[in-house]
């Protein structure tokens, strides 16, 4: 047996295609040299910035320290891609083990297989249902209790003067709160920073963020969470569910916790990353489901930010997690509010009953919604720049924990002098309702009976605030005090994303909307002889809440239900959707979506939907990476221990390549194998000695790969001894031997579409003789993307 | 050049194999003997029964005949698929052509294209919003007036006896009405019969179903709808709006109607069926949303039926035709309803507003819910197997265009009068409220203020007494009238299920659950010391309904969505959810849904999700087609004619391969070619003399193709003299050049999932020399499903 490893070495492709043509003549050869012609000036045009296009590993490097943000590993150039992240496998290794196995199973083993995936679904929504009413709890027990206090502290001295010492008192009270938080974050986990959802939109794309589905992100995310809204940071707790469903989904359906070092020997077949892939959907369907008490919009959610491909079974499950999810929150927190056993009330966000009589909308009103959603895009593309601005200087200047720390503590600060020097010069004095919409009324300097209407506002969690905006009477806010209010919470939610805290946007973005929603429904009433029932301030706030959300996040479809489903109202699906459209489209087209912002920031190779629309003049050849690092089916220990190990070709995946005997012509594809697969065969000694003392291999099943997922061992950890060195592998029965390949003249969208509808991680370019040529990966299908001037190719860097 | 057609002849592939084993030595040769042995034996066991496993053309032989339903052409055998459905190529044919044009294209043209996709699906949310409104509006006219007639007739021989003629009045008015629907059904357009949602899922899962989508079927569905309806049977006008909405999309989007003989010269770029597919989706998506009043439940409908590949702007498009075809229905009713401009009333069915206060659920009642279910699985699996049994029967014995029409007759005499009975002998009388929610109260035999409630259930349109079931008066019906109505409508809708009338089982089924559901929940409060608030009737009477659709349909995520949506209460969520759930478990148990019973029964091949669990140790080896007829790229004009006319074969891809001149290698595969694609070649004489008299090839347009799109013309129509048999062709523009290809020893679900996520139509199975071994296409795949006793093996025939 040959038992050379194959490097197709690109130096010489000029060479080797050459000699492929004298070899074996190309059978299309008539047009051979048009084509090169083209493709050689493509590439040449390509190549530039070109480092390197391999998959790459980055647990071996640096995977500590290039968290915590050091200034010089987290780039700041967008028209970057970085090679740390790894992708994930969403395609099934369909190796001699793993076919072996499903050809065992029996139709009642699938069955089973079929119902734990309905029990650990199940267990998901659970678990993220309580996780979400711990959260409510404890903001609302905390909330209040400090709320409670500073009102105190404030009646006392609104009488005798000296307001400043309440001043005092609450900008502290809310440092030290944030202070917690920016500790656990900056300090023990920074991915828990932020709301995750660009994470989660990561991990679903196939993209494997390091550390963000382990249980102590979830633990630093929920404690997080809580300090950054009870601090009084212009934050909401709805975005981290979503991350905090993901990872309870990762953990439960592993049936162990490699944190905690239990294995539980359960759902032990879920353990790959397809299986797994569709339960963190699940989870962060139960987030969004458990956030909004939108299961519908929870699903699309993960399909819109996930799933490539469709399937019923899965859906139906996605959808059954978001249900148990609610109604496990909707139960507790009916306990919670002596209601047991109601379970007719939504998530955490509850954006009132509106009532379809009320507030009934009409044909002349549509123009103004698009108006709306116009200045929500307006307003958001702003929102975004200006925080892009931000995180750069963040990058750059504020990378250190202690830094972070003490930003997160300023911003809490400037929050609560901000808000009570609002209060204070507001004289917006409203008269107390009999039925006390107000969880905290302030009376400062109003008249007995009457409260300070700014107070409403600020004075309160984000949450109550955005009900006050939707539900109150429509005289309840002054213009000056909304527009004030919007003014102040515009800068104030825009300073305070990207801070090192756990918090998500989804909230402060709905309250800046509703109050300017708001204010543009008073002046219409205005202006349009007053009193008009059409003008309802409060389905104003809400078309504005829309805009603004949807002018800063961009997200469509599922935002449209997810507005729908906690409004609780279909007849605003219209509206919403057109406002959501317009509000897309002109944000569009300055800057793009907040999430894709931050997750460009971080150069993930982020494959979108399709390739973009002028790329069809690219083929596989000039996008693939070569040259490729082959393995024989039956090779040295030695070589493959120095493939694995060169650092500066870090391949994550090698095409096993097969030679006749004796025969001199060039190997053939015969299958595929993965770094992690060989780091196992390696870990275990499956070697074969040419010494016939241990001529049988050693036996490994699919558990002992199982075993080592996800986190493989590096190939230094591993101590091979010389003699094992000069062993053989056979690779047959655990390489993927039906790998999908490609022909070079494939286009680039048909290379994408392949990749995305399939989830693949590597996908293998062949001649048409079935020889490997090149091997596409996730990162070579991101570099293009279309800018202002066409079609762009980014940079790829070690960073 | 070499200009033999390269016919891989199977009845040498013994030979062939041996030759190749011989000429270039298997490269993983050592196994090649324990492999063979297994799959040959596989081969043996699968081979009984199969006739040919060819993508077969109907178009030519029997389109016309086939579907007036002779009793020898219509299967009745489930265990066999039909070859006459051909495939639809939701895959792009990715020739030079294609290519030529996508790269001229400008990124302008392309954001050109994406407006006018999202103008198209306006215009499709438009017409079908219109074509509801419509159909509404006919039939709230003709009922009316209908009801009116006979109420008048029934009052004045209630005084003077004599009420049999007031039966005779309905009867024969039904019969008339419903014999003009069944007449244009039966004899103008078959395919039009039943709810159309069958049809539309084939056609979304990629199978042509003939006609299914023409100017001609639409018309028929919707004069044929309107007639069943005010014909009184047991029927809805929403099925057919799913329908209704795929036509007006595929013929929108082509800018061109075929039948009228008209062509816009617009869209001409949606012209094949991946585009077209797209449309349909929405149209379908946009029909639900009319019927329902539920935009999201008409995109999960889709998706669900139909897209396996998920993509984001697609799906938000989709919405927006949903969006504009509720928005339109709502519109021109409110208009209609003098309510000009108020938006809030949903679409043509409206379970009425349920107040979550009056009707909140509680935790008890989940099992109770969950027991409704299995009821509702139960029922409906005894509806599936009814009809199942009856349409075998009307498929054997009411196969002629006038017997369909007799039937149908019967039946709407049969319902006149069974309803006519019922209400006769019903002695339930009740007062007659201020608020008159009855339409037409019949007083009947009831003292004066009063009125029958029998009457109130049977004469009514259905989707007027689904509403009354769940929302008047918990005392407004006795136990005997609902278990009576339960009762008789069940048999009425089963029996009428399968008419030669175009008509929808929604409402039927809604209104046989609301019926029970709303006995259980009066029998629930008699137990439980009437008067109870949980025990609402009409709460348990829209569970009821649920229940029994779901047990009917087993429809999924988007008939909760749509049950959801259309009660106006996101609430009901959860308890609908498991309703259904356990409605689908319970019901799979024994029967399948009906829509996959009528599918079955037409031997569609019909791919599910997913391969069948324990397929794994079947490989593209046994699945594939073979021998395979391949074509040469530059190929004799005769050979191409002889092997599109040969009928015993009738193939629609043929493999392209290649020959290098002077060696006696094999050929290589380097393309793969439509019939299509060749009938136009061919129509259009694009052919080389090789007399160098004509030796430039005519040029041809992608626009000649689309122009020929959908309705090839058959080989037989084109006319081909001897000489110009004696030209050569040159496939090479017009081949795809880059068809996507597997090994041989692919598993089953490998090659499913790829054909599944790509929507492939021919997918070619290549050795590891490149060299055509086979061809799998739809009908290989769809042949395996899971039976009673594991894998199954459906028979292939000519029907």
């Amino acid at each position: 047996m040959a038992n050379i490893t194959k490097k197709v070495s690109w130096s010489s492709r000029a060479d080797e295609s050459g000699a492929t043509g004298e070899g074996t003549p190309l059978l299309n050869g008539s047009e051979q040299p048009r084509h090169s012609r083209q493709l050689s000036e493509g590439r040449s045009i390509f190549q530039i910035g070109r480092l390197s296009t391999v998959d790459l590993e980055e647990e071996i490097t640096s995977e500590e320290d290039s968290l915590r943000g050091r200034p010089k590993e987290i780039p700041h150039n967008e028209k970057l891609l970085s090679l740390k992240f790894e992708s994930l496998d969403y395609d099934n290794i369909e190796n001699q083990l793993f076919l072996e196995e499903e050809r065992r199973m029996s139709y009642m083993g699938f069955r089973c297989l079929e119902i734990s995936r309905w029990v650990v679904c199940g267990l998901i929504g659970f678990l993220t249902g309580l996780i979400a009413c711990f959260i409510d709890i404890a903001v609302e027990e905390l909330a209040g209790f400090k709320y409670q206090v500073v009102k105190e502290n404030i009646e006392k001295f609104t009488e005798v003067g000296g307001l400043s010492i309440s001043l005092i008192l609450w900008a502290v009270l809310n440092s030290a709160i944030v202070m917690i938080g920016a500790i656990i974050v900056a300090f023990f986990e920074p991915i828990a920073a932020g709301s995750g959802i660009p994470q989660i939109k990561c991990y679903l794309n196939g993209v494997k963020i390091p550390r963000v589905v382990r249980l102590k992100t979830l633990v630093v995310k929920v404690c997080g969470v809580i300090c950054s809204v009870v601090g009084g940071l212009a934050v909401g707790k709805e975005g981290p569910m979503i991350h905090s469903g993901a990872v309870v989904a990762a953990g439960v359906s592993q049936g162990r916790s490699t944190s905690l070092k239990r294995d539980f020997k359960i759902f032990e077949y879920f353990r790959r990353d397809t299986e797994k892939r569709d339960f963190v959907s699940a989870g962060a369907a139960a987030g969004v489901s458990a956030a909004f008490g939108a299961p519908v919009g929870g699903v699309l959610f993960s399909l819109e930010e996930g799933a490539s491909f469709w399937n019923q079974m899965l859906t139906w499950r996605i959808f059954f997690a978001s249900m148990i999810s609610t109604f496990t929150l909707n139960f507790f927190l009916s306990i919670y509010h002596n209601k047991t056993g109601d379970l007719s009330s939504p998530g955490l966000i509850n954006f009132g009953r509106f009532e379809s009589d009320s507030v009934a909308y009409n044909l002349y009103e549509i123009p103004l919604f698009i108006a709306m959603g116009a200045i929500g895009g307006l307003l958001g593309a702003l929102f975004n720049v200006l925080n892009y601005w931000l995180t750069i200087f963040r990058i750059r200047y504020v990378h250190r924990p202690c830094l972070q720390v003490m930003e997160a503590m300023l911003v809490a600060a400037v929050t609560a002098t901000v808000s009570f020097t609002m209060i204070y010069f507001s004289n917006d004095c409203q008269p107390l309702g009999p039925e006390h919409t107000e969880e905290y009324p302030l009376q400062l300097f109003c008249a007995d009976g009457e409260y300070n209407s700014m107070a409403t506002a600020f004075f309160n969690t984000p949450e109550r605030s955005v009900r006050s905006l939707f539900h109150n009477q429509p005289d309840t806010y002054n213009p000056l005090t909304l527009g004030l209010f919007t003014l102040t919470y515009f800068f104030l939610a825009c300073w305070t994303y990207g801070l090192a805290v756990s918090a998500g946007v989804f909230i402060p973005s709905l309250l800046i909307g509703a109050a300017w929603g708001r204010l543009f429904g008073r002046l219409l009433a205005a202006i349009t002889s007053s009193g008009s029932i059409w003008a309802d301030p409060g389905k104003y706030a809400l078309i504005g809440a829309a805009a603004q959300l949807g002018g800063i996040v961009r997200m469509t479809l599922s935002l449209t239900v997810i507005m729908v489903e906690a409004t609780g109202n279909v007849t605003y699906g219209l509206p919403i959707m057109l406002v959501l459209m317009t509000a897309k489209i002109v944000g569009d087209y300055f800057v793009e979506g907040l999430y894709d912002i931050h997750i460009k920031l971080q150069s993930v190779p982020f494959l979108h939907w399709e390739a973009p629309a002028t790329s069809h003049w690219l083929t596989a050849r000039e996008v693939m990476s070569s040259p490729v690092t082959c393995l024989n089916r039956i090779e040295k220990v030695g070589t493959i221990v120095d493939t694995l190990s060169n650092t500066s070709t870090n391949h994550n995946g090698f095409p096993v390549v097969v030679q006749v005997t004796g025969s001199d012509e060039p190997a053939k594809l015969c299958g595929l194998i993965l770094r992690s697969q060989l780091i196992v065969l390696l870990k275990h000694k499956v070697f074969v000695e040419l010494a016939r003392s241990r001529l049988t291999q050693r036996k490994l099943q699919l558990k002992d790969f199982r075993d080592a997922y996800p986190r493989f061992p590096p190939i230094q950890s591993i101590h091979v001894s010389q003699d094992e060195r000069e062993c053989m592998m056979d690779l047959t029965e655990f390489m993927n031997a039906t790998p999908y390949t490609v022909p070079q003249e494939t286009s680039l969208p048909r290379v994408f579409k392949l990749f995305r509808a399939l989830g693949l991680r590597h996908l293998v370019v062949v001649d048409d003789e079935n020889r490997v040529v090149g091997l596409v990966t996730r990162k070579d299908l991101a570099r293009y993307h279309l800018g202002k001037h066409g079609l762009e190719e980014l940079q790829l860097a070690q960073t």
